[in-house]
């Protein structure tokens, strides 16, 4: 409900209401909320300094309850058309701002979470072996990537170089990537930081997360291969994340939670969701120069971004406000659900069919990829992510 | 030279200066500078609010030059009599005084650089294969660690719990770590920020690296084997990485630079140090509960700090004032100078035997681990680091 004139099937409705950070020209970066094809300047509307720092993290140390109040307070100056006059001078057209990365990112992990997308990359790269490492049942795999080259959507992302050396050659070579790749996941933004030392069980995950992202985990699969072996990617990720803009708040994601799939066997009891499932029913879309080339459903992981938050802190690892941790890529079981160059191209072998008669096995200079993604909301609405977009250009 | 009455053989000569956060009861953390027993208040000294802010980002952040002038002006002021009523006034004693860590930590990355390190664990951990990984002696291993867990020396060491599998299990269990073990590295911190896109070549290392300190990168091995592959090590290091109060000025290290050992082949260009060596003659020092069991020389490293950090920029990762990177472990040729139980207990099955006729697998709840390094100054002086030091608590 709203007095807004809003866009038909917006993703961004009285229900959504995601958290960004703006700038128009000659003014300091600070929070908006979006609201249709509009954005709400937080700072100039409720003349709190917490919205005019030029990132969430200060207004997401202030917790649950503070998230809670100003959500409400939204709702009802959107709601009642009394809060008209007071709210529309504060109302900008997202196309006239520029979106800043929204969050100060403290720890950067990344999980490898759908099961799909694990077996894929274990019949690819390990055909004579078992597809999944005998772990990956037991636990969210994760590691933590570089924190510093997080960047907001619409960066660049300059084609990397580095080492790689293909099973043919007898020593590696140094120069761009062949194999630039993306990886289509989804974010979650922790607001409040916890205690080295104690860890976050499962039912604290709404306690401690704010929210969520879209996040294109560009990879470079060759640098990848070389390195990996035996401490984990490296340079083959660390040169450029991309997140959206937009983090929608983890109330908004309420209709949307799901069971997650059954698992294999009993789980140790810090991963046991029995009683608090977090799967959500959040649907991406890939577009490639335009196209869509792959639906990831979200649904389908096999470990919930609460298992993956209780993981991560079960060995007393402290959060702090701004970790960013992300899925790892969203993979379906079909063939036009997965979420990588990599599966989609079969590793090179089976290229791609694009509509305009070309093909792709990875990505060329000048290629655009964007990721969207929406959730149901209440009573048939639609919960927005926006996008997470990039441009390939050349090696430098 | 100076006019200060320091301790005979001091690590914390005039050659030294390392710098440091301190504070007193009632008083906010600042920068202070360590001379002999005593910490130079700088923040008093000096009236200059950049060594007010609680950590050393802010004057890292303003360059070499910057650094210069003051080790400069610092060395002038202990030098001269004549400044000592101005310098005695803001002198205290060290064991007076509380050491926060010193920098707020941005990324923190470990690499895997001692060939003997590495020999060792590939012969422990798989013994019918080539002890070292294809990749290891083409470029410096890293990966990237949690930098919310790095703490100051002292921060207690809470055994962590987490998940193992032995192979006889059929299913893993989790519970306190059966294996805790020590790294013992030096860790180099960034001071100078680098472009997206823009790789730092081994010239370039002074002009980004401020200093040196040393790190204890604590490790549940069992935590760690069950998880790492593919993607890693994890939960079995992110609980605590502790780092010494002190970082010793890259200045101060310019006697101790020493060829690094001949490599096997050619490298790759950006890693050709040839005309750039940036081998250290650090000698450390492993002691537990006061019995030094190792001394580890770290001018026997395979890689040096300046290939780690052409490396670790080699795609466009940009680097940030207070990034951290440590050396991984340094382990020289002998047994005595192993930097790690897992090495020094070859994984359990040759115990160390302890001055009190105990031995040690791995660590026991109570044991207190101290690790020191110095180096050679000018003229026979000696530089030192201070130490890095933990208590083992029980799991909780």
């Amino acid at each position: 409900m709203t007095w807004l004139d809003l866009p038909a099937d917006t993703g961004f409705g009285p229900d959504n209401l995601p958290y960004g950070v703006f700038s128009t020209p000659g003014t300091s970066p600070r929070t908006g909320v979006a609201i249709g094809d509009r954005v709400l300047d937080l700072a100039a509307a409720t003349h709190d300094p917490v919205h005019a720092t030029g990132s969430l993290n200060a207004f997401m140390a202030r917790g649950p309850a503070a998230w809670a109040a100003v959500r409400s307070r939204l709702q009802e100056l959107i709601g009642d058309a009394a809060h008209r006059g007071d709210v529309e001078p504060h109302l900008l057209p997202q196309d006239a701002v520029t979106m800043h990365l929204p969050v100060e990112v403290a720890d950067y992990v990344d999980f490898y979470s759908s099961r799909h997308h694990a077996e894929n990359l274990g019949r690819i790269l390990r055909p004579d072996g078992e597809p999944l490492p005998p772990n990956w049942t037991h636990l969210p795999i994760g590691y933590h990537g570089r924190a510093g080259t997080v960047r907001v959507s619409g960066t660049p992302v300059v084609r990397p170089s580095g080492q790689r050396k293909a099973p043919r050659d007898d020593v590696p070579t140094f120069g761009p990537t062949q194999r630039l790749d993306i990886e289509a996941e989804v974010g979650f933004v922790v607001g409040m930081p916890s205690t080295l030392g104690e860890p976050v069980p499962l039912r604290a995950f709404p306690d401690h997360v704010f929210g969520a992202c879209l996040v294109n985990d560009w990879s470079a699969r060759d640098l990848q291969s070389w390195e990996y072996v035996p401490l984990g990617p490296f340079l083959g990720k660390s040169f450029l994340t991309s997140v959206s803009p937009w983090v929608v708040p983890l109330a908004a994601l309420e209709a949307a939670r799901v069971n997650p799939p059954p698992r294999d066997h009993p789980l140790v009891p810090y991963l046991d969701d029995e009683t608090h499932p977090w799967g959500l029913d959040i649907t991406l879309e890939v577009r490639l120069n335009g196209e869509r080339i792959s639906r990831p459903p979200f649904g389908s992981m096999y470990w919930t971004p609460a298992q993956q938050l209780a993981h991560l802190t079960a060995n007393g690892a402290a959060l702090r406000t701004g970790d960013l941790f992300a899925s790892g890529t969203v993979s379906g079981p079909e063939r036009h659900q997965r979420g990588s160059l990599i599966e989609l191209s079969w590793n090179g072998r089976k290229p791609l069919p694009l509509a305009d008669g070309s093909t792709r096995t990875f990505l060329e200079d000048g290629d655009v990829v964007t990721i969207s993604a929406s959730a149901p909301g209440p009573v048939g609405t639609r919960i927005g992510f926006g996008e997470v977009i990039g441009q390939v250009l050349r090696a430098r």
